[in-house]
């Protein structure tokens, strides 16, 4: 279903105009709302909220909170990004790294269980929707930007992993703590000999069960002769088939009373209004980990949202879905939440299932205010085991193992990256694993084009094209040198072109001529403006002339007003062969081709 | 003179290989010494060092030391240099900017005058001349080139205000102190009643002469008739001229005994041999503050001594600089001295009189002995009002004022990055005005390179050609889009180009085919080739095929291998043209040429 878009969305490369009030794309797709399109969402947010129902509690209780602040989360914020979401599938409330985070900034503040822990989470919801949106007003999307693949990657794997080791203790019945990998596991293997094995039982075998739904069942249930679709849906329903047997054998065969801890009494009823802190002390402690909240589940959500919407070609419009999770997360912080963000797992359920509007997002929400007001009897109890194992289950699918192998493959400065990333946060925690991850992905990028690839090039005989004469046989003449830049030209690398550019001068008495052949520099600096004019009047002191072939348009534009251009002896050479043709035409009757590396140590006469 | 370099300076575009142990470029210009060549170097440094001795005794004034520090500091860093420099003219001692920095990180943690200062002088070198032969050892001289232009010019600009304000309570005679601008001007304004006017008068006298050397002098005695050459070295002995007769009238009249304050007793003598703090709480409080003067004394050295090799065909190697500075700076540390670098006044008078080897450096640190030895009891009356007149002039000649209407013309980027230094350093102090700069230069380079130039390119008519749809009247087909990438594509960009293709392909069904042409791409990493990934994923599932065009050669290379070129459904082209006429043959057929807004608003058709 192509939707038309808005004419300004279309066209140039620009960012979309200084907007300063949000759109509403509820108008866009709500004006055509018809029957059809009502039951394809309907029966979406029927699957979904089966889907979030336990996911809520468990990510509540991950980020230290009391599971109903699961279920109050997947309310209002829906409802909302439903009115300001560019996004036609993504499903938002509480996500496992997200309430990872969570926990993990509140926790130096707070004690878990106090009620200024719970007023610290909804604190962080109320920051973050703060800050999402003042990025959305002022156009700062692109900030994420800076969180590298490498980095999300390597933090939500890790991220993962800290998930997992931090339930371990719930599946064994005992109490451990920990802020990293090492001590959780230290925490953990202490109390080996306390181990509930009861607990630890309905655990393992829930999380061996889950897993064997994930990558058994289906195939099983397609060998047996089951329509592919009806498989697909059995397998979805496996962790609500693990909580309803799990949780009636607990009530059947009275294991609370054996020790096994249940989820117990969650309050019936609509979720309550509330304030998050007015405390500046405390917004200015939870102010960097709330960014880094709010940049993490940014590029989560919009990674999902731009996957989904392509798939129909339609498009999400970034600065608008800061806007929209913004207000998500201000409605969370009011209505007893904690942060929210655009989930994966539910939101391409949302889409397989068939939703067509975020109407499908208010149609969930509704289905878990039901389930709030009604279900939650139900779920007294719902081993706390059983919630770990699926989170379990749910967190270990995110970690990604490959991005190692296939980064130390591609680009060691990305493999650096992401191994930086992995270590920090497992050993660190999440907040310095992000900052460290962003910082070196920053320095390493800085480095590299600090480095530009500039190659001496010469012509191909019989040809009009010129390459590397390390590379290739070509003719280059003793009169004339030519430099080809593959880099745009920015501070960090200004002096390298000079560097290089009085390496190849160095020596040779007979060098009247040097091109630099532009072909491949999108931009120069004032900084590289000045190294050039720097060049020009060194080469000139010399008896050498600068030239210059090959200018980009727009590039030309912004140079034809500097004194580079104005005072330039040389010429500026529309294409490199016509500079060779000027400057030293003998090159062009030349039939001798000679090997490279002889041409070339002609450079050692002085 | 053209001198042969070693082999490995020349070739390709790769720094020097790993070598640990330092060159000595001694070895290659002491091998031809001869007696012409040592009479130029002597001459040289006959004028270099009557030029030196009051700047030396000035800029260790200024620092806050006993002036004979500043001759301790002008003679074993130039033996050393002369050793290990690769420069043949540079000039190494205290200079003004180094001098303001080192007396704003002592001030911290000692008081002017007491012992403790002096050997946190000392310590500086120490840990400065460490750092520069670690970074050479290393080869992390390019970490310097995070100093752009605009920030060292504005850094310097700035501190010479700084320096020229530090100065006017030594011209009135009064005590104020202060480390921002406002601080200095308000604090020598609250003590204008007490203003000493025979101090003034003296102060005024010798800044206006000096000004009038710099600007008036040399015409005159041209005009008059004087030889050229004659009228330049009468116009530098200007400083001479007014410390030789303002110290003869402070003895000749008594000044002293007036109120006016003079040098005083300088010890005779050689340099003392001293140990910098081995405090290591000390070295900690020092260390950013000695990379800071580090890094800005290799900038300034490094283009001084660039521009003076390359009048003559010379080149100088960076990372032997470092270590010949990391060496002059260490021998200040142990003789009594304060950190040195290459200045650039010294260095130009050095050059123009016909210094030939790193020799006149020698000649000079004898010369500098043996006025410590012989003429320091002559510099007894010299008022220190005269000294601060030839620092205030020789500050304010760095001030450029210009780079700002420059930059403003040419990049507003740039021009940011040059105010912001220049505000920081001028209210801030100087170390926090580097930092400032730096940090906003860099931020503003990755907010461009995060924005790339993505272009929507069509075939001009009749050529071979693509342009840009919005400049040109091109032919374009509503079953092909073309995106010309104007950057190479990482981390930050990745996404802005999933935004773009994004926004290209929504809302055009009849859409089968989109181009990336690489033709200005350099690189790509980890993220953006899975952003690279994503799109193809995406594309193909909305029956779109991805192709390239105009891949780079070592690009393609590093491509080869990944599953992005191994599973693309497109193909490869190697030049746009060949993709066009592959995949909408139709087009080289069209002869009517639609203005671009017109085919381009075939785009808002869902």
């Amino acid at each position: 279903m192509a939707v038309p878009l808005p004419a300004k969305a279309l066209g140039g490369a620009e960012p979309a105009g200084h907007r300063w009030l949000p759109r509403l794309p509820v108008l866009d797709w709500g004006r055509g709302y018809d029957r059809e399109t009502f039951v394809s969402d309907l029966l979406a947010a029927l699957i979904v909220t089966i889907m979030l129902i336990p996911q809520s509690l468990a990510y509540a209780l991950l980020a230290g909170l009391p599971p109903e602040v699961g279920l109050y989360a997947s309310v209002a914020p829906l409802m909302l990004y439903a009115i300001f979401g560019s996004s036609r599938a993504l499903a938002v409330g509480p996500v496992a790294v997200v309430s990872l985070m969570t926990a993990a900034a509140i926790g130096e503040h707070a004690v878990v269980g106090s009620p200024a822990y719970w007023s610290a989470a909804m604190t962080i919801a109320f920051l973050s929707g703060v800050m999402l949106l003042a990025m959305g007003m002022l156009h700062l999307g692109f900030l994420a930007n800076f969180l590298s693949h490498p980095v999300i990657s390597g933090f939500i794997s890790a991220s993962g992993l800290l998930i997992a080791a931090s339930q371990l203790k719930t599946l064994m019945g005992v109490k451990a703590e920990g802020d990293h990998l090492v001590d959780l596991l230290v925490a953990s293997s202490r109390q080996v000999q306390h181990t509930h094995v009861l607990t630890l039982g309905v655990g393992v075998s829930a999380t061996a069960f889950l897993f064997w739904v994930r990558t058994g069942l289906k195939p099983l249930l397609l060998r047996s002769g089951m329509p592919a679709k009806a498989a697909d849906v059995a397998a979805k329903a496996g962790p609500v088939a693990v909580i309803a047997v799990t949780t009636c054998l607990a009530w059947a065969l009275g294991w609370q009373a054996q020790g096994l801890k249940i989820v117990g009494v969650i309050p019936r009823g609509l979720p309550p209004l509330t304030m998050p802190s007015w405390d500046l002390t405390l917004w200015s402690e939870l102010a960097l980990p709330a960014l880094l909240i709010s940049l993490v589940g940014f590029v989560e959500s919009v990674s999902v949202g731009q996957t989904l919407a392509a798939k129909r070609r339609q498009r999400i419009e970034p600065d608008q879905e800061l806007v929209a999770l913004g207000f998500s997360n201000l409605s969370a912080a009011f209505t007893g939440g904690l942060p929210v963000t655009g989930g994966f797992a539910r939101s391409v359920v949302n889409f397989d299932a068939g939703a067509q509007t975020p109407a499908a997002g208010v149609f969930t929400a509704v289905g878990i205010t039901l389930a709030s007001l009604l279900l939650t009897p139900a779920l007294y109890y719902l081993p706390q085991a059983t919630l770990s194992a699926t989170i379990i289950v749910a967190v270990l699918s995110l970690v990604d193992l490959g991005i190692l192998k296939r980064t130390w493959a591609y680009s060691k400065a990305d493999f650096a990256a992401v191994a930086a990333t992995w270590l920090a946060t497992l050993g660190l925690g999440v907040e310095s694993g992000l900052v460290v991850g962003v910082g070196v992905s920053l320095a390493l990028y800085l480095y590299r084009t600090s480095r530009p690839h500039i190659a001496l090039v010469g012509l191909v005989p019989g040809t009009e094209y010129f390459r590397n004469v390390q590379r290739h046989e070509v003719l280059v003449s003793p009169r004339l040198v030519t430099l080809r830049v593959d880099e745009s030209l920015y501070f960090a690398n200004a002096r390298a072109l000079e560097d290089r550019v009085n390496e190849a001068v160095a020596g040779h008495p007979e060098l009247r001529h040097l091109v630099l052949q532009c072909s491949a520099i999108n931009d120069i600096d004032a900084s590289a403006l000045e190294s050039l004019e720097a060049i020009e009047h060194r080469l000139s002191g010399a008896g050498i002339t600068l030239h210059l072939s090959e200018v980009k348009g727009p590039l030309m534009d912004r140079l034809k007003t500097t004194a580079l251009v104005r005072h330039l002896n040389g010429r500026i050479f529309l294409t490199q062969y016509q500079a060779v043709a000027a400057l030293t035409p003998e090159l062009l009757q030349e039939r001798l081709v000679l090997p490279a590396p002889a041409r070339h140590s002609t450079a050692q006469s002085a």
